[in-house]
C-alpha cells in the first residue's frame, strides 16, 4: 500500500492509473479505523480497479467547543487495517498541506445542511464540503464511498456533488454495528463502561419505532414519541434531537413513507452520538 | 464551432478530446463579446489543443438592485465573433440547466473578496466561485483565461484554485482598451455619448497615477489623491473607490511596490465601470 503525505505524491500516482485507464474509488476517512469504515473499502475494491483512502481529522469541521484535540488517531494501526483489507493508497495530509496559513476559500449549502447536526454543529458541514472538494479534486475518484450512519452527510454530499457538477458517483454503504445494536463510530471510544451500556438505549429506541412501522404507524409524531421514550429514562442522556425528515431534502415530514429518515443524536453524558435509519430500511439487530 | 447547451453535451466531448490526448483552454464569459474576450480564446488557441467559450449571464452573480435583465444579449453575434476567432466550442447553457430548483450550494471566500468590489458587490464573488466551480467540473480545462480588467476577480479565482485544489492554470490576460484609453466591457454599451465622453476619465486618471510612479511616487494615499482629483471634477461621476491594494491578498498598501494593484470603480450617471493597473504594467496608451 502506498502511504503519501503530499498533494503532489497523490496527484502523480492517480495520473499514472487513469494513464492506464484504472477506475478510482475514495475512502475519505478521518482515521481511527473500524468495520465501517473497511466496509467502504470493501465496497469500493468491487466496484474499482483502485482503492485510495484518506486519513485526515479536518480542523474546519470541528467548532471551537469541540472534540478535535482529543479525537483518537492511530496512524500505524489504521495502516494495517487499510493494508489487510487490500486499500492501494492511503492519503494522510498534515494540516499545513491541506490549509496554507492564509486559505480562504470554502464550500457550504443552505437547506439540505441546515437542521439535525447542522443546527447543533453549524460549521461542520462547510468543513465537509470544502475538504472533500479538495480532496475530489486531489484525487479525481470515479466513485466515493461515505457511511449510511452520517445520513445527514451523505445527502449533503450528493447535493453538493449534483449542485457543483462533479463528475463522480457517491455511495453510500449501510451502518455497520456491535452485536448489541451500537452503530460503529470512532468516537465509541470515548465512552466508560456505563456509558457504553447506555448507548445501547440509541440503536434500541430506533428498533421500537421500526416496529411500530411494521406495525402499521406512520405519524413522524408518534415515532418520535417513541424513540424519545426510549432514550429519556436513561440518566446520563441527553437528546440534541429526534427528528423524521424527508431522505434526500432534510427537511421535516409529518406522515413517514419508505425513504424518509428518523434520525437522532444524543449527548451520552459528555460523548455526543448519532444514529439513524431509513424507513424501509432492514430492522436493526441486537 | 460545436455549440453545446446541455451539460451532457459538453462531457461528452471533452471527454472525447481527453481520450485524443488534447489539451482544453477555457474562456468564460457572460457574452456580447468584444475584443478583450477576443484576446483571451486567441491566449488559449496558442495554448492549448482546444479552446471552449462558455456564455452565460450567470444569476447567481448579480444582486437584487443591479443589471441582470439588462445585462446586454446577442447570442447569434457573439458565436460569429468565437467561430471567426476559432473557438472550437461554446457552451451556452439555459439558467435552469445550471441551477436546479432546489440548487443549495455554493463556493464563497473571506478576505481577497471583501474589499473593493467585494465590499459594493457583496453576491458577486460568490456566484464567480460557484459558477466556475461548475464550469470548471464540466470542462476539465487545462488552463483557465480571464481578463486582467477584473483584477479582483482574477485574484480571487487564483485563490480558489489555490485552495480547493483544481488542478488547472488560471491565465490573466491584459486589458484591451478603446482608442482613447477606456478598458473595453460589455456594460460601456450601457453608455450615452455624453457618458461615454465622460469615461475617458478613467484611463487618464489611471494614466496619471502611473506617470506619478514612473516619477519617483509611492505613497498610496498621494496616488489616490492623484487619481481621485481627476475623475471628481466629472458632474456624471460618483466615485465607489479608488484603492491601493497588494495584488494577491487585496489588502491595502501604504508605500505601493510592483505586482500591487490600483484599482477604482465609479458610477458613470447609472452605469458602474471599473479599471485598474498593476504597478509595473505598461503605461496605459490613449
Amino acid at each position: 500500500m502506498i502511504r503519501a503525505k503530499k498533494i503532489e505524491e497523490v496527484r502523480e500516482q492517480i495520473q499514472k492509473w487513469k494513464a492506464e485507464g484504472l477506475t478510482v474509488g475514495l475512502c475519505p476517512t478521518m482515521g481511527y479505523l473500524h468495520e465501517g469504515h473497511l466496509s467502504l473499502i470493501d465496497a469500493s475494491r468491487n466496484d474499482n480497479d483502485r482503492t485510495v483512502a484518506t486519513i485526515f481529522v479536518n480542523p474546519m469541521q470541528f467548532g471551537p467547543t469541540e472534540d478535535l484535540a482529543k479525537y483518537p488517531r492511530d496512524f500505524e494501526r489504521d495502516c494495517a487495517m487499510l493494508e489487510e483489507e487490500g486499500c492501494d493508497m492511503v492519503f494522510a495530509p498534515e494540516d499545513s498541506e491541506m490549509y496554507a496559513e492564509d486559505f480562504c476559500t470554502f464550500v457550504d449549502m443552505t437547506g439540505v445542511s441546515e437542521g439535525l447536526c447542522g443546527a447543533s454543529r453549524p460549521v461542520m458541514f462547510r468543513g465537509v464540503c470544502t475538504v472533500l472538494t479538495k480532496l475530489i479534486n486531489i484525487i479525481h475518484p470515479n466513485k466515493m464511498y461515505l457511511g449510511k450512519k452520517d445520513a445527514q452527510q451523505l445527502a449533503v454530499v450528493r447535493r453538493m456533488v449534483r449542485d457543483l457538477d462533479f463528475d463522480l458517483e457517491v455511495v453510500g454503504c449501510p451502518t455497520v454495528r456491535e452485536e448489541d445494536g451500537l452503530a460503529k463510530s470512532s468516537r465509541n471510544t470515548y465512552l466508560n463502561e456505563e456509558e457504553r451500556i447506555a448507548a445501547r438505549k440509541l440503536s434500541r429506541s430506533l428498533r421500537a419505532a421500526q416496529d411500530a412501522i411494521a406495525a402499521g404507524e406512520n405519524s413522524s409524531e408518534r415515532l418520535k414519541a417513541i424513540i424519545t421514550e426510549g432514550l429519556s429514562d436513561e440518566p446520563l442522556f441527553k437528546i440534541d434531537y429526534v427528528e423524521a425528515v424527508d431522505g434526500l431534502t432534510m427537511k421535516p415530514v409529518y406522515k413517514v413513507k419508505d425513504g424518509d429518515l428518523i434520525a437522532i443524536a444524543v449527548w451520552d453524558s459528555t460523548t455526543r452520538l448519532i444514529d439513524n435509519f431509513l424507513v424501509g430500511d432492514p430492522l436493526i439487530e441486537f
